[in-house]
């Protein structure tokens, strides 16, 4: 097991609610940016954890979209509240499984005793891309920052196995092909306007997502020597109201799963995070409960991290 | 030290050559995108090696710029070498010092056993965004791309130690405002049209980094009791003409580093994993070599890591 505690957790919503039906969602204003949200996410976790930004040895994004093409967002983040001080600062991306990427990666650096205290944040500006045309998309997605202070630990609580897998059968199937390098903004035409949008295409992503899911899901079970039963809590990411259909086919019960989607939709890299958040807040889960963080990604990426909280 | 070691390279430029005065630069055309030289770069890598793709446990990239916004590169890199596999893939980033980065964390991963082999790859499409108005960086950047194959050794390779800083004061100096998050494709208008070309601040970096830079390297010779002398090849990212002065002021003889900017310029997240290359390439380094991989990134960061070839 690789030893790493969480001792603090933030959240921020925009200001802007949207209904859809029964569906609420979250927006940022024109007068809103990303880092607004994680700059505030970040202060609670800081104050949540009792550390001061100065015992933050690593400021770690584990983001989709990047906010600048250059450079990464933790930099930008960093300027917000670190400037002055030399704490390192990177990036992650395995699009929406960042936060579980992130979070495994932070557990290997902590674990082997060069870092201590690591502030990992996710979060993405979906408004900024939706295409009012694909109705689908438009009315799931919500804007989000979520943040995370995690440490080293003497005690029970650490990440005992992770697995992750890409199958680029599905890479075209959810993505932004427009605005970096591949199609740069200055090739946007009135014709090809709508590469610059985000594009899924939900039925695909659905039907490639419950074929790999379960093989996915049992290997690492069978590698790992887990049975579904010693998972406390399942911590999905808040991906479509299909959620619900893929766990009762997977077996797991509806009080051993975390499911908000009609509450906030999908928040890419910070839907698991925030679903995580919530948990915590809420009493769901405690302290030496076995969590699993789970989730599907654009790439199609599957990615799981089980761990005592 | 967490073991691991090189067994395979590869490096693809693509056919465009520019000239400017002595200085050469590489561009691509108008049919080619960076994923073609990606692939070529990581076939050779895999050639190198003697490994097949079906042997390689994670794609990690180590690029600066996003390709799309959604998905990260390492997954669009997936379905051109990798389709039918599940092979993990995703990005780390810490600008054109994201090989460092990504090597680094290939290390920690490597060393507790759980993954064996990890393809590691770099490069940016810097004529992108190029600003014809802008000489002093319209002059100096390059396309490339480059690939690295590691693996568990048993052996003397292996990362010795590392050390990466950011300081926001200098986030701003160098930036792609425009084309992401923050200020999306659909924002350009002819008044703001700048803002989506790379902006350098060429004497503001220069100033900043030549501040920051020699009590940098004090702390990290100081911190692991490494002497300067110690180090056989220090291996730069090629990041502008005034790379000898500050080698110079540093006191770091002219054959102990490589200094390759006249022929190549600013590679970017290249410009370090490609003079590895050619270090390897041109036995100029050779196995038990104790090397230094350093560099500057926006940001500003600063990267440096010390292994034992």
């Amino acid at each position: 097991m690789r030893k790493i505690k969480i001792i603090g957790c933030g959240a921020a919503l925009p200001d802007h609610i949207v209904k859809f039906g029964d569906q609420t969602r979250y927006r940022m204003t024109e007068e809103q940016n990303l880092l607004d949200l994680v700059e505030k996410a970040v202060k609670e976790a800081l104050s949540d954890s009792g550390l001061s930004i100065e015992k933050i040895d690593l400021i770690l994004g584990g983001t989709a979209t990047p906010l600048q093409a250059i450079p990464c967002n933790a930099a930008l983040l960093h300027e917000r509240i670190a400037k002055g001080l030399s704490i390192p600062a990177f990036d992650v991306n395995s699009s929406c499984t960042s936060f579980i990427t992130a979070f495994d990666m932070a557990s290997y650096l902590i674990d082997s005793g060069n870092y201590r205290n690591i502030l990992i944040f996710s979060g993405d500006t979906a408004s900024a891309a939706l295409n009012p045309k694909q109705r689908e998309s438009y009315e799931l997605f919500s804007d989000t920052a979520v943040a995370f202070v995690v440490t080293a630990c003497d005690g029970e609580s650490g990440v005992i196995n992770s697995k992750q897998c890409t199958f680029s059968e599905g890479v075209h199937d959810t993505e932004i092909r427009g605005g970096c390098g591949l199609m740069t903004a200055f090739k946007m035409t009135e014709a090809n306007r709508d590469d610059y949008y985000f594009d899924m295409k939900g039925s695909r992503v659905l039907k490639l997502a419950a074929k790999k899911i379960p093989a996915f899901l049992n290997d690492f079970l069978e590698e790992t020597g887990i049975a579904m039963e010693d998972i406390d809590m399942i911590i999905p990411h808040q991906a479509s109201k299909a959620l619900g259909l893929i766990m009762k086919r997977l077996g797991v019960p509806e009080d051993k799963y975390f499911d908000r989607v009609k509450d906030w939709g999908n928040m890419i890299s910070a839907g698991i995070p925030m679903a995580l958040y919530a948990c915590i807040r809420e009493g769901r889960i405690k302290r030496g409960n076995k969590i699993a963080l789970f989730g599907t990604a654009a790439g199609l990426t599957i990615n799981i991290l089980y761990m005592i909280y």
